[in-house]
């Protein structure tokens, strides 16, 4: 009777109660960008992002079973460097490559690029134009980058089985690029394509601050996302159970705990620089600033948190704050709206991010996790720790490669819908918010306004059958 | 010196880490039902049903550790298939059979049933029969299901030491009968005895729409369901470390993982129909339908979540959109009122779930979790997979004793409550709503309305202390 | 060729799992404390308690990874009983003691202290007293008593490689005192030196209730912190895979589970009877009453919960609720200001917990926890469990040196603050609220006042925009 050893149930066991909790955790930061998405924006449109937010993981789901997963992941025998061809809906899984826990994960990886790009797009989309580009998003422009960066026949991939790029291939760990690059640049395209919202500008060209509803909702969001932080990088190892050589009582354990502990320090750094910045420059302690520095330097760590030291994850931090700074100044030069900042901050950081691994990459580590620890085999890491200039190259073309893929894709497709005037909603909808026009009323009814007067008769009717 | 084996420790070790951290899950629920719940009823009330949920939990732990775990699983060698009389008060735990963990994880279970019915009884009922319905209904009710169905010497159990019913015992993996039908029959008497709310209908019997005053709680009470149900369904497995025999490399990691993917899809799929399904009716995309949705998908997949392949989790959550939708028509047609529309949701889905598991359990999981893989002894499977009248036969049995053994118990209870004039609050009470005549005032207090005048003594003497 | 064992790396990997989430949940207690100190405080004060909840987070991250750990926990041969010296900014980490999933965890312990004291100061600080203050809180009051009480040098540890006190030790297992003891006593200084909120008293010295503006936060912050707690005390325990002795199928997974249990009824019990005795006492069923009771009962259990018998938790819980209601009743009659009930509730339930472990410690769990279930070596227990009195001795010595403790460091510093005229805001502030003075405006725009009218020629040319 063939029955699993006990070697091998232990083994998986552990790496399936790491894994599946671990995307139990990537998942809550759907939750956490709705709150902050909702935050974020003006009561009258919190109804339709609440929406597109639950939508983006409802349709995600099915769209990334039927074909998503299969673009990314479906590599075999016959498979090329481009895109992904095996295990559509599931087919063949579980096999001795992948089990239901490894698509689990993936998937809530995949819903969260759409949720990124709606805050870039909020307050003046229309909804059916939403689900075009949020399921185009998901199931196919995402994809292929995952392909690229992370499946083992994939052109970019630092671990791919065949040559890797400049002898390194781009180290993109837990997605600053295939994730936050992604859904930022597919942001600055939707942004650029709608235009400001109505009144951001006045009539002077000089920005009108456009303040969210609820702060409350902002910090909710942004502590959640760094909750399910914990999950997308630590977890981005997918196996705890992997001693590493050379070392006794170091392995898998060891990076995912180190990971967990870069992605802390550069979070908390990007927001210590942030509060102290915008002191400076705006006058006041403005919780929003904080909230957005601590997600770019999360953004910013998501490339490197597994390969650097925690000390460069203090750097890291820094410079993703400045960044953010940066492109929020910029932005505003340019009159480029985008509600959430989702373009400066998880395309500005995310890029950052790439280069950053490729700067402070250390060899011990990334032999650790690429090389399976083998060190007779020597490949390039950080420049700025004597690894030479290959890994920092392959992580430039990352970046190029990825704003252009995403350019060529979802520029054409925002454009198309606008052309087809399906992409912007209209002035007076604008005006008088999307809740009211398309989601059947306000997303809150206070006490004061709650009850309509009840006519005499209703409530004579009622007493009477109270008595009975 | 006794000490337990290197093998015993790990799989302990490992199989309590899944088990507790699912606890956890299953408990935010909780809050994820205090935050849907408070989201859907009127600002006025919302301190008010805050309160249920919070109670639910603390009254619920206390009744569950007394007596209601007893009557689940308290099964010794002369135990009775009917209620269960071992172990209260945790006397004898942990033994041979359960630990801590096992009654942690059990109890996260008992106490959100209460919380499904105080939906179905919102905004009009008085707070002590409240506690007196919710003690009954998590100490004795719901655990006398929990016996027959899940415990090894239940009569509907299919994992039990003795006779199944028909061969098979009905398959309710994780619940869509003994949590979620239980709780919505007993809403449903609730609601039915109370009468609809105040203006909940007109003079002429049409409907009046009474909003929830905050869609974002509701949104973020079903993303926290969506995220505790990864406790729920996958872990009630209960164990990780279990290989199955006649494959290489699965085991109940394989058919957890499994789980926690058709739990995503049921749910998904019951959204997007929802939301299309909505959009034709209503005209408007609204967040709230597709929210329910969510919730019932993921009610009715409960049942069979560990026994179908994912693609006929797609045909439940597919039906699941449906049976609510068409409840909810039927309620209204009635004059029936649910604020939560917990009888139609949790009711009306759970009782699909138990009936598409005997339509759809696949024989190779089924013998993997109710057979210990023994494929030498035939068993009854889903019908339309071939496997004859065995299942579905127990299956529609189970809907049947629940939705009696409830009604017998619950509607009585709820009928003298109502007799003694303890269950319903007067209508003056209900139109100045509950948290102003039974909590000492609204939940919400805004920046306009907060401060009130002081007096320019009470100015004065505090400008005084602050010089000192 | 160096590498782990199989057992060595199964073992790391289990405890490694364990302890990550353990922290991830304590980590989620921040945003508890965020949510309820954010609903507890006024409307125009929420921005400025939600940006400290999330500066703790970041400040103390740095700050504890600098230097904050090592006065901890930097602990070698040369060490003393009174503070660490080693691993500053995770230097020699990890090592044969540490990894970084230790640092971790106690990181998430670290930034929960200020969390707690921040509300005592709530509604009247200025944010520049507030870094201050939170940055040697966290920085160097905390670690130091966590050395004493938790690293293997400590003088008041129970588990230390030297003399133990009175043989014994003080047993806080998870932080009664080191945690909450010391966040309460911190804010009775805060507190005391600001004095009352403007308004809080009357001309004639009686109270003016000033209600929290929003009790979903509340109830919202309450679920998460019992949410956290399950981190915080059976994550305490560190490691998993450790058998006890002496029995079969037993060890740290039995006591993580039990203390999960526990910590549930002794919370569950003090929500019960504060809801009883406040409705009462007040004549109401309020629910903020009961959500301060659930914390209460699991800052108490917080102590023991690992060396109790289920029983014991509630009798620890039935007590909290009172010392919480006694020291509210006093708080009132002194005129003391605290808007959290933070020295209250973490001051005086923390002080009881230490005391309730000195009485109720079982024998059997102390040997298991504290001395590797060697019961060659007799020590002292619970004094009620006929332990004698070393450990209430012992537990006793904790209360007075934590008080005496933070009282000499924190109470200079908020009086130094205070005299250097940087500690409170004016009156005009503070009537205005923070939001306005300090953080650029209101937490909460609704949809009645967030539109500014448009100029007609914005309109126009905006309308002229969209026609291109």
């Amino acid at each position: 009777m063939v029955v699993s050893t006990w070697e091998e149930s232990v083994t998986n066991s552990i790496n399936t109660v790491y894994l599946l909790f671990s995307a139990y955790l990537v998942f809550i930061m759907q939750l956490g960008f709705a709150m902050l998405c909702a935050g974020s924006v003006r009561a009258k449109n919190a109804m339709n992002i609440l929406l597109t937010n639950v939508v983006d993981a409802a349709v995600g789901s099915i769209s990334y079973y039927l074909f998503g997963f299969a673009f990314a992941f479906g590599v075999s025998s016959d498979s090329n460097p481009f895109i992904g061809s095996h295990f559509f809906a599931l087919k063949d899984i579980p096999n001795d490559t992948y089990d239901y826990s490894f698509f689990l994960y993936q998937w809530a990886f995949a819903i969260a690029v759409a949720g990124i790009t709606s805050g870039s797009i909020a307050e003046r989309t229309q909804f059916s134009a939403y689900l075009v580009f949020s399921f185009f998003l998901t199931g196919f422009v995402y994809p292929i980058v995952a392909h690229w960066v992370w499946s083992s026949s994939g052109w970019l991939s630092a671990s791919s089985s065949v040559q890797l790029l400049f002898g390194s291939g781009a180290i993109d760990f837990a997605g600053s690029g295939v994730v936050h690059l992604v859904g930022g640049v597919a942001g600055l395209w939707g942004a650029f394509v709608e235009g400001p919202r109505v009144g951001r500008f006045d009539a002077f060209g000089k920005p009108v601050r456009m303040r969210g509803h609820n702060a409350t909702l902002v910090v909710l969001g942004t502590f959640l996302l760094w909750f399910g932080w914990f999950g997308f990088n630590p977890g981005s190892f997918n196996k705890i159970l992997v001693p590493y050589v050379n070392t006794t009582n170091q392995g898998n354990w060891t990076g995912i705990a180190r990971t967990a502990v870069t992605t802390t320090l550069a979070g908390s750094t990007a927001g210590v620089v942030t509060l102290f910045s915008r002191r400076l420059l705006i006058g006041h302690w403005d919780p929003m600033d904080v909230c957005n520095g601590v997600i770019g330097g999360f953004v910013a760590i998501t490339s490197g948190c597994a390969v650097v030291e925690p000390w460069a994850a203090i750097i890291c931090g820094f410079v993703a704050a400045w960044v953010l700074i940066g492109f929020n100044i910029l932005a505003l030069k340019l009159k480029f709206d985008d509600p959430l900042e989702a373009t400066q901050l998880h395309g500005g950081c995310g890029a950052w991010g790439l280069i950053f691994t490729g700067l402070f990459a250390k060899k011990e580590f990334v032999l650790q996790i690429y090389n399976s620890g083998q060190v007779g085999v020597p490949r390039p890491f950080g420049l700025l720790m004597g690894g030479g200039w290959g890994l920092i190259g392959a992580q430039v073309v990352a970046v190029l490669v990825i704003v252009g893929w995403v350019s060529i894709t979802m520029g054409p497709l925002f454009y198309a819908l606008h052309k087809l005037k399906i992409l912007r909603i209209s002035i007076e909808e604008e005006m008088a918010g999307l809740d009211v026009s398309s989601h059947g009323g306000y997303a809150y009814v206070d006490h004061h306004e709650e009850d309509q007067p009840l006519r005499y008769a209703d409530y004579a009717m009622l007493k009477e059958g109270s008595r009975s």
